[in-house]
């Protein structure tokens, strides 16, 4: 399914870069290299799993356009493919969501339907605009059209990795519900069997590294107050677990301080706009290397949409 | 000289990516796809003519060592290509260069050798430890090597823009003594005709853009004061003039405000770092389009070495 889907989003999406830097294995103590999936349509990897599922659907089904329930990247990345396949979209977003982003999603071609947050579930409101206009959900990661469209990234990964000569190391992915770090291992499993996945979160949002220790889905006691937003979901998922499990290295867990220190480093030393929840991995590799014994590591910097203040915020870290 | 460039460079400089983004083209009114050089190695394009000057030296000239004045891009270029061809490098340096840039000089490998600007004119230090210690200088702009080294970017753009479709159209060039202005437009007269070049500039700072006026070198009243410190250069080159005048269309001059704009819209779109220099190209396309007829257009966007501030400064332009 990961091969089909990279070959439906071949000329599509976009084959991001490996980028590396000396100042950066410097700090890390190991070879670092960061595949720089900011640079994706729409600022995120979830440009792969959107198109994936979209191309996947048969002329009738598009038609009648998709759904999706999201605040943040995964909105983008469905509402930009869903356009480009010329399907109409919708996408449900909460009604205290950043105004930028309501206006981005709009501005890439979907209908966005504001909820109230704390009144109205948004998947009452999802199913019941489903039946009525017949539209197909498209979920965020528990779904194998969207893991397979993920994990291209991986097939791109095992390639580039080979080329710059590294068979053996480990891969540090942003893990949210984990559709993408499912995907990857996936892909590497075939095709780069000695590289291995590991899990990174935000701390208080590690829910996928408990779930890996004690071998069931875990859940956070929240879903908000972390400026990691793109990766916190409640659970690993259904389907993604099981994957994870079998594949998967432990967890590795980053303060949000380190996150914007990655960010800052992104920033200095690789050229790219990293945000806080496309950070984690990065800083798992700078400030968390007594957990990994792996020679070299391969960082999935997994989106860049940040807003200014923020990133300001995370570049003056430097000055510390 | 510039596909003989190319075979060495391969595996070495980095095939940058073509960025685009519904968002920019909106602004600009027509396509414009960013060629982001800012991802090459040490952060510019100048990696690439230091690449190809450094191994197309015979053995024993590249050991005695190369030498370079520069306090920006050019410097670092030279210095992390010479350590990778094992070849010691003296980077002649004005003192008052900032800390962080005499820092990673240093840290790519480079003996740095600071001259007072005010006293000691660079040449004389120059040539007298070239002289000593048998050191081959690289000149940043008006070196056969480099303008061939600068022009595999060109063969790049040819090959990607074909990639997506564009066989005609304006390439904007940040220019400063022209190295690689000159080096893509003798890479596109062969590979892809139908691509002209335009060179871009500052205000206050436009010599090329006179020169192609008038047909003859011209030179700027000053040699400071723009925050595009990476393409303030006295005149066009003696060996690079003459391809400008020969193959370029009219030069487009940006204002700094336009340029820090410019930086917050890549930050904000594509997700990548640039310098002020390196996103005059970029404000080209977007706040002079009255002065393109090309139906789209390529931005080379060629480097992202900035100091914090100076980006937070051009992040503030978005809440004008």
């Amino acid at each position: 399914m990961i091969k089909a889907a990279a070959e439906r989003l071949d000329g599509h999406a976009r084959r991001t870069p490996l980028l590396g830097s000396p100042f950066i294995d410097e700090i890390a103590g190991r070879r670092v290299m960061v595949k720089a999936e900011c640079l994706q349509h729409t600022g995120s990897f979830k440009f792969r799993g959107g198109w994936a599922a979209l191309s996947a659907m048969d002329d009738a089904t598009r038609k009648r356009g998709v759904l999706a329930y999201s605040s943040g990247n995964h909105a983008q990345g469905v509402a930009h493919a869903a356009t480009l396949h010329g399907a109409p979209s919708v996408i449900v977003m909460p009604s205290d969501a950043p105004q930028l982003k309501i206006e981005n999603t709009r501005a890439l071609g979907a209908e966005v339907v504001l909820y109230d947050r704390a009144s109205e579930p948004r998947e009452e409101i999802g199913a019941r605009l489903a039946k009525e206009r017949s539209l197909t959900l498209i979920k965020p990661y528990d779904e194998p059209q969207v893991i397979a469209g993920q994990g291209t990234c991986g097939l791109e990964i095992a390639e580039q990795a080979r080329e710059v000569g590294i068979e053996q190391g480990d891969v540090l992915v942003n893990c949210g519900g984990g559709g993408l770090t499912a995907g990857i291992a996936l892909a590497l499993e075939v095709d780069a069997p000695g590289l291995r996945v590991r899990p990174c979160e935000p701390e208080g949002f590690d829910d996928t590294a408990r779930s890996l220790v004690s071998g069931r889905i875990e859940h956070n006691d929240r879903m908000s107050g972390s400026i990691c937003d793109a990766i916190l979901t409640p659970a690993p998922g259904e389907k993604t677990f099981p994957i994870l499990k079998r594949l998967c290295g432990p967890g590795i867990v980053v303060s949000e301080d380190e996150a914007l220190r990655a960010m800052a480093l992104a920033f200095l030393r690789l050229k790219i706009v990293l945000e806080p929840g496309g950070a984690v991995s990065l800083a798992a590799a700078l400030f968390h290397g007594d957990q990994i014994d792996a020679q070299e590591v391969v960082v999935v910097a997994t989106g860049g949409n940040v807003d200014p203040d923020l990133f300001a915020r995370a570049l003056a870290t430097l000055k510390d």
